[in-house]
């Protein structure tokens, strides 16, 4: 293997390449060369699972120029490298091993002696063979009944992804297991409605909460602890421990890892991000009590089959890279600045909402990994809703704004839930799919119209990523597929995607402001009143 | 009043002379001058509620060219000739009315010889009726059976604005009202695990099914109504007549209309856009059985009073226009290509998916209310999550990412469910909002660190709307000023924001799909093998 070196994008060759390329003009390689295209422009995300890219503004030669920037940037390389433990992570000097927690992939990672990658396996077990006690009724809350529900307190990586999954695999489970083990549900706000809510539909001497914070210090979950604790105490039941009806999933060193007062406790390290952990306990623990530990492994085992393409599949068929670089080809070439995701599942609904944490917080950077300011767009803005519900909404702006936003479109030949009904001709499934169909259409190519108000110029980029179906093995590909799509990206881009140092002056002033102590800035004190903070 | 001259905004004086000022340094505008920022730059919504603009990129040479780029547009003078009833949709050559559905605003609007503000106000009326006899249980399902739950079935503006609308109020009228009179859900994705999905959670023959189409044909609606048909049919219940199970909404004209078999039908007409329609029986129906009558009449107040203040007051403080003039600014001088909306209010969660419909099928359009290509940017990409939530999420790519993204905070002094707990020195609601200012602050002034990566540029402007707490008439002053503060948008960017051409390709090539006829051109057959249809 080659010495990896780590330079900046506008330092490459081939970028150099790229911006000097013809742009194409998408309308007439669409109409011209469309079966070739759908058949070459493509590649295996897993197996029965693929990213095509025949709607994208390239031609071979700028394909050909993307596989050439994925060899210079040494994209498989740095990947390799990721895998092996390498301090990827320079700005928090960690390493980045979430790719661990979903299976082996490079050689063992040791620290202080010990495996992580036994670290990781024996969390998920314990968080396995704890759910199924639970079911049994082996483990139960503190007055002796059963549990029946799970709230998961979290925020951000410890809620969107968790969230995502659980909501797109909901009617899976409702399908081929008849029914779910446990209901579910989330508190992450701060907003005291957000707990208040969700406490008022459930009944606390049945539920089960699990808090997540990694730092064990996050002020969202600590305070939505407190107001759980609170009432479970105003319950009133003789004989309820509140704390009896939690576990904790958070770091070893973490002051929730100290208290012995919770249920239980499931273990995560620095090495997991939090937008990168939904395949750790962040997520096995609620998803094996809401699914049961065989939805869970199954989704672990998708998530590791994406992993090993995206490392071992040559970058001209590696579906990870050439996803990354045709993001980076319309952010840096041809100038776009956000990327819609339109998944045509309605159980894709909060898949979007992760996607942007993944995507914004991992690449919305201005510096390079060596804390040097870069000269070029860096992560775009990342949005989206699921179709056919975006087409009756801002699909409109897309088709005939003034902006091109490139899309990525999910789709499945079958539904989750296997119920569908002929009308007018056809099946619900199959409209959703003529509809997903006609869009890459219709934005690609476009239709001239003398009617300037009802032409539609064309020439708007897609991509699409489709599978049989959305079983939890197509959900960890997917997930993973995005998180190793992102992490490509970071690599062309030279920055590190695995800090947020951005959130970090928020917390600060937020602390000023309720210390009372006359630390905050003087446009802090005007505004706050205005909200009688 | 001066005769009414529509322009493109690159023809406007006022217009030239606001790219032409120099640009702000808002950093040190904020550090040097916050306490009279804060206190001028604000405009009341209506009582109690504000639009402040203390952290845009503005000072007083560009407030003072907004002021008058306000009056060459003359955008209160459009606003006046819409609630007037002239042909301010040119492209379908109708009027724009959905002002009317709230109450009297402009002279009585009247269509052979029928008042319209009459007529809008008996809808809500007969809505209201409804809901009380179906809560008395006067009206019951076919079985004799008391409703229990209600379930909107539509798309686009007949399911986002009023969805959006029960998430926020749910939480409010549980607190007020002690319980919801019926749950309510919605189905709206042709995917068949959206209708699968809900009908699952609900039991058929103890919910009213609110069908909600304007033209009667959309194939969504249409397709889940012969889902939820069908899933009545198979309950096998003797004695359930399925549509009797329904009531509709749609305009009198159409297909629907026509109907005698559904329990009811209520109705609207072609001057109220989808957007535009949640005060319109779309959203009346469902809320006044989920929520009863009173609530959506408050709401509908709100509504209303926001309409006569962005009508009545002066350019100078009138929100909507100030709010409206400052994105065009943003957009069009600045260059800034998406804006950014985060509630910090839970209750608010899917308020953004709703605004990014208002918004972005309104005005991401390329030519003019004449049909001529427009030179310059119009509607920007709008999307957004809950504060905190987001803070943990793409808020890093806000702080730090390479582009600049406008934003709109949103913001409460108290919480919905009044439930609050002390912790660690704050309330849940002060942590809440105390992270809101500090969020402004943070993004608006930054913060040096010799550390790149650490660094915080700043010069990102937000603006705050606020008030005391999200009640139903916050609620319904909230929905008017955007749409309100849309519509001005729509008239400086010279723009027909009440027609949505771009939705009608896909429309039709999805046709040609299921049509099976051969129409379809060749890159459609290329990629519908894809997906198998």
């Amino acid at each position: 293997m080659s010495t990896i070196r780590y330079r900046n994008l506008d330092s490459l060759k081939s970028f150099g390449e790229l911006q000097r390329a013809s742009p194409t003009d998408l309308p007439a390689l669409l109409e011209r060369d469309a079966g070739r295209r759908v058949e070459q422009y493509t590649a295996p995300i897993v197996d029965g699972m693929h990213y095509n890219f025949a709607a994208k503004a390239v031609d071979d030669t700028i394909v050909e120029l993307l596989h050439r920037l994925a060899h210079e940037a040494q994209l498989l390389e740095k990947y390799r490298a990721t895998v092996n433990g390498e301090i990827i992570n320079t700005g928090e000097q960690r390493m980045v091993l979430h790719h661990l927690t979903r299976g082996e992939i490079g050689p063992d990672v040791n620290l202080n002696g010990r495996s992580l990658l036994r670290f990781y396996r024996d969390q998920h077990q314990r968080a396995f063979a704890f759910a199924e006690k639970v079911h049994t009724g082996e483990i139960v809350g503190s007055t002796g009944k059963q549990f029946d529900t799970v709230v998961q307190i979290g925020i951000g990586g410890s809620d969107l992804g968790p969230r995502a999954v659980f909501y797109a695999l909901q009617n899976y489970v409702l399908h081929d297991h008849g029914e779910q083990p446990l209901q579910a549900r989330f508190i992450s706000n701060v907003d005291p409605d957000d707990a208040a809510g969700v406490l008022a539909g459930i009944d606390p001497e049945t539920t089960l909460f699990v808090l997540v914070s990694k730092s064990g210090t996050t002020q969202e979950t600590l305070t939505n602890e407190a107001f759980v604790l609170d009432a479970l105490e105003q319950t009133g039941v003789s004989g309820l421990h509140p704390r009896k009806h939690i576990v904790a999933v958070t770091s070893e060193t973490s002051p929730l890892a100290r208290s012995s007062e919770y249920l239980d406790a499931f273990y995560i390290d620095d090495y997991i991000g939090g937008r990168y952990s939904s395949t750790s306990p962040v997520g096995s623990v609620v998803l094996s009590l809401a699914f049961g530990p065989s939805v869970v492994g199954r989704f672990l085992v998708g998530a590791h089959r994406a992993d090993l393409a995206a490392l071992e599949n040559p970058v001209e068929r590696n579906a990870a890279v050439l996803d990354a670089l045709t993001g980076v080809y319309e952010r840096n070439v041809l100038g776009y600045s956000a990327t819609a995701v339109l998944p045509y599942s309605q159980a894709l609904s909060r898949f979007p909402a992760h996607l942007q944490q993944l995507d914004m917080e991992s690449n919305g950077k201005r510096v390079n990994r060596f804390g040097e300011p870069v000269a070029y767009a860096t992560g775009p803005l990342v949005f989206g809703e699921p179709g056919t519900n975006g087409q009756h909404s801002f699909y409109q702006l897309l088709h005939q704004g003034t902006d091109i936003v490139p899309m990525q479109f999910i789709g499945f030949r079958r539904s989750q839930l296997q119920q569908d009904l002929e009308f007018e001709g056809s099946s619900s499934q199959r409209k959703l799919n003529a509809n997903l169909i006609a869009q890459i259409v219709a934005f690609a190519i476009g239709q001239y119209n003398e009617d300037a108000n009802k032409a539609f110029p064309g020439g708007r980029p897609s991509s699409l990523i489709y599978a049989e179906r959305l079983t939890p093995e197509v959900l960890g590909a997917l997930l993973s597929h995005y998180e190793n799509k992102v992490m490509f990206q970071g690599f062309a881009w030279n920055i590190n995607s695995f800090d947020q140092e951005g959130v970090q002056l928020g917390k600060v002033l937020t602390k000023q402001i309720l210390a009372e102590d006359g630390s905050a800035p003087p446009a802090i004190t005007a505004l706050r009143k205005l909200l009688g903070v």
